[in-house]
C-alpha cells in the first residue's frame, strides 16, 4: 500500500502522469478513499459521486461481494491465456448469455468499451461482408481509431489525421432541438425513421454492414428515444441485412431500470456491446454479447481479433460477483423508486430555474441541458467550443460544495451510483439547486 | 469462488465464449489453478509454462508481493475517474520515469498494448502533424483498428475491409532468411538502414509522423536485429524529424535481461508502448512511456484520447508491487544466468535436430525457426498457411508431455517465466528435445 501523502500525490501526478482528454498540466484533486456513493480526497472533504465517476460505479464502492471475490481469484489464478477456459469467464458467460435477449448466444471478453465497440465492427464487417458502418453524431464509442471514428462528438476529430474509412453519421432523435414540433412519439419515430433510410439509400444498405446506436446517447446528453424509434431501426436492419449493434455500454447494467436499456423498447439487438457496470469498474473488463447467427458464422471461421487479456480470470470473478449482486440486492428495484424521485426533482428544477432547457431522464440516467434562453433554446455554451468555460466553472462549483459529476457541452450529467437512497439523493440534489441559482444569477 | 468442476468449465466455456482467434467450436483445456511457472487443469496434470502464457506472466504465478498489493487496494479504492489522482497512479509513473531513458518524462496509461499502441500513433500524428506511420512486416502491435492495421501479420487482414489509411510497411532485418550474406551486424545494419532510408524516400518522410518497432519482433519468430540496426533507424527519425517508437509489449520488463529491450542497443526511443510484464497479467495494464518533448507538446495542447480505465489504482497498485519486485529479487541477474543455459541448449538442439533451420535468443526470449531442409531453409510451414496443421500437431505434442507454449507460422516461442531455475530449464527442454525428434521423424 503506498505511503504517498496527498501533496506527494497531486505532484508525482503533475510531474509523470499525462490524463486523458486534459492537457499535461492541470492540477487534479488526489483522491484516497471511497465507500458508498461518497469517496473522501486527502483533506477529509467527502464527494457524493453524482456521475458513478464515469457513469461506471453502478454499484458504489466497498462492495463487499466484489472485494472478496477479486481477493480469493487473484490467489488461485489471477490470469490465464484467452485460449484456455476458466471458471470466472465461463460462469460470467453464462450468466450474461441467462440475462441477455433469447436470440443472444455468445460473449467475447475484451477490457474496456473501445475495444469491445472495435470486435463489434470488425464481426459486422467480417459476417457480413460489407465496409460501411453507420452511426450517430451525438454519440461515443471510444478513442481507438476503429471506436473513435466510430464516435460522433467532437473527440474523434483527433482520429481524422487521416480519418479511418467507411464511417458513415446519421441525426440523433434530438427532439428537443428540432424545428419540427411533433405530436405524440409515433410522429418523430416515423420522422426519425424517414431520414435515416433516405440516408441508408443515399449511402447504398448493401454496403452497410451495420448500424449502431448507443441505446440511450449517454455523455452527449442522455437523448432518449421516442418510443418507436429503437423499433423502427430494427425493422431496417431486418429488411436490407444489417446488423443492429446497441452500445450499452453506459446504459447498461440497471442504469435505466432495466438490466439492459434496450429492454424499455422491447427489441433484440445483434450484437450488445458493453462494459462499465459489469464489473463497476473494481477491474477493467468489456465485451459483445453476440446472437446465435453471429456466433454460428464463427463456428465455420476464425474470429480474427484478440487480446492479450481477453477473457481475464480476475476481471471475470469481479463481473460474477457485481452481475449477481445487481439481482440479489434488488438493485432494479432501488433504480426504479429512486429514479422516480430523480425524475420528480429534475421536473421542479426545470420550472425554477431560467438556465435550464431541458431535463431528461430514466431510471438513475439523466443529464440537464442549459440554455441562454428557455424560449430560444439558444444553448448557454456553443456546440463544440466552450470559451469561457463556463461549463468547468459550473463543475467546480458543484465541485466545492461536493457534489462530484462531469458534463460535455451543453449537459450536465447526473447519474449517481445506483444503490443511492431517496435522502442521500434529495441532500445532493440541494446541492445542485443552490449552484443552478448562481448560474441564473452569474452566467445567463 | 466459482464451484464449477472441470467438465462444467469446459462445457459452459464451449457453450458460451468466443475466444479470440480462434473457431468458436474448439475445445480448451480448463485451468484450474497456477503457481510458480507452473498451472494445472482440473485433472491434476501439471504444465510448464514456458510462454510464460503470452509472454506477459514474467514473474510466474503465486507472487505474493503482486497479490497483497491487489487485495489491500481493492479495499482502498479499486477504481476512480482518471482525472483524478490516486496514489498507485503517481507511484508507478514515477517509477516507470525513473527506469526509464533519462529523455523520458511522462506516461499515459491505457488496458493494454491495442490501446497503448493506438495512443502513441495518435500521439505521434497529432505532434508532427503528419499521417504515415511506418511499420513492419513481421510486427504484431494489436488488433484494433489502428494497432491492428500496424501490425504487418496475416491478423492485420481482417482489419482491411476497408484498411485505414496512413499506415506503410517495410521489411525486419530478417538475417536469416536474407539472400544476401552478410559479413557483420554493421554491414547488415547498414544494408537495412538504407532500404528503409528508400523507401522514406519514395514515401516523403515529411509527411511520415513515426516509424513503430517491436523492438524485438515478439510472436513473429524473435528477430533480433543486428547491432547498428536500432541505431540505424534512431539516426533517421532525427534526420527526418520523425518519432521513434519502441513497442515494448513483449519485449520489455525484464525479457532480455535488460528492463527494456532497447537498453541492449542503447538508444532511446521517444516514445515507448508497454504492457504485459508491467503487471505480469494480475491485472489489466498497458501504458505509453514519453519523452520530454511530448509531454510538453501536451501542456500547450489537449490530449484527444482517452479511456474510462485509465491509470486504473488496481492495476497501477499491481503494476508498482510488480515493477519493484523485478529489482527486489535480481530478476534480471537471472534471467541474463538462466538465458545463458537456454542459449546453449538452443544451439545444442539446432546441431542435433533436422527440423531446426534457426534458433534465437537474448535473455528468455527466444524462437526456434523450423524447416524442412537446414540447406534451402524451406519453411516446415509456408507463409500464411498451415494446412496440414502441422505447428497445432507440433503445440499439442508438447502439450500432452506438459509443455506449454505457443508458436506462430513457422516459429515455435521459448519464453518461460523470468523466475525460472536452471533446474526446471533442463527438465522442460528435455521434453522439447523429444518432441522434436518425433517432428524430424515424421514431419519433414
Amino acid at each position: 500500500m503506498s505511503n504517498l501523502n496527498g501533496s506527494q500525490v497531486v505532484e508525482l501526478d503533475k510531474k509523470y502522469n499525462q490524463h486523458p482528454w486534459l492537457k499535461g498540466n492541470i492540477n487534479p484533486i488526489a483522491v484516497e478513499k471511497a465507500d458508498g456513493i461518497y469517496f473522501w480526497d486527502y483533506d477529509g472533504k467527502k464527494y457524493f459521486d453524482m456521475s458513478s465517476q464515469l457513469v461506471n460505479v453502478n454499484l458504489g464502492y466497498g462492495n463487499k461481494a466484489i472485494i472478496k471475490a477479486i481477493q480469493e481469484q487473484v490467489e488461485k489464478l489471477p490470469y490465464i491465456a484467452p485460449a484456455y477456459a476458466a471458471a470466472p469467464k465461463s460462469e460470467l458467460a453464462a450468466k450474461l448469455i441467462e440475462i441477455a435477449p433469447k436470440n443472444m448466444s455468445k460473449v467475447f471478453f475484451t477490457c474496456g468499451g473501445s475495444d469491445a465497440n472495435e470486435a463489434a465492427i470488425n464481426m459486422a464487417r467480417t459476417v457480413t461482408g460489407r465496409s460501411k458502418i453507420f452511426s450517430r453524431y451525438r454519440s461515443y464509442h471510444g478513442s481507438t481509431l476503429g471506436s473513435g471514428n466510430l464516435s460522433g462528438d467532437v473527440r474523434r476529430f483527433a482520429l481524422e489525421n487521416p480519418a479511418a474509412n467507411g464511417f458513415v453519421k446519421f441525426f440523433d432523435p434530438y427532439v428537443y432541438h428540432e424545428n419540427i414540433k411533433f405530436e405524440n412519439d409515433a410522429e418523430a419515430s416515423k420522422y426519425y425513421i424517414d431520414k435515416l433510410r433516405e440516408q441508408l439509400l443515399y449511402e447504398g444498405p448493401a454496403n452497410v454492414a451495420a448500424i449502431i446506436v448507443e441505446t440511450i446517447t449517454g455523455a452527449n446528453g442522455v437523448i432518449i428515444p421516442p418510443d418507436g424509434y429503437l423499433q423502427g431501426v430494427r425493422k431496417l436492419c431486418d429488411e436490407y441485412g444489417m446488423l443492429m449493434i446497441c452500445d450499452e455500454v453506459m446504459a447498461g447494467f440497471g442504469r435505466t431500470g432495466k438490466m439492459f436499456a434496450f429492454e424499455n423498447w422491447d427489441i433484440e439487438p445483434d450484437i450488445i456491446s458493453f462494459a462499465k457496470g459489469v464489473t463497476c469498474g473494481y477491474v477493467q473488463l468489456g465485451g459483445v454479447i453476440v446472437n446465435d447467427k453471429i456466433a454460428k458464422y464463427y463456428e465455420e471461421n476464425v474470429f480474427l481479433y484478440g487480446l492479450t487479456y481477453s477473457g481475464h480470470p480476475l476481471a471475470c470473478a469481479a463481473g460474477v460477483a457485481c452481475v449477481n449482486y445487481y439481482y440479489e440486492a434488488n438493485i432494479l428495484e432501488n433504480v426504479n423508486k429512486v429514479g422516480k424521485v430523480l425524475g420528480e426533482i429534475l421536473e421542479e428544477l426545470k420550472v425554477k430555474h431560467k438556465c435550464i432547457g431541458d431535463v431528461r431522464y430514466i431510471g438513475l440516467f439523466s443529464a440537464v441541458e442549459l440554455v441562454k434562453d428557455k424560449v430560444t433554446k439558444e444553448p448557454l455554451i456553443p456546440y463544440g467550443t466552450d470559451e469561457k468555460n463556463i461549463r468547468g466553472k459550473i463543475i467546480s462549483l458543484l465541485n466545492e460544495r461536493g457534489f462530484a459529476t462531469f458534463g460535455r457541452e451543453n449537459n450536465i450529467n447526473i447519474c449517481p451510483p445506483l444503490i443511492i437512497t431517496e435522502e442521500e439523493l434529495r441532500e445532493a440534489m440541494k446541492i445542485f439547486d443552490d449552484v443552478l441559482t448562481i448560474v441564473d444569477n452569474k452566467f445567463l
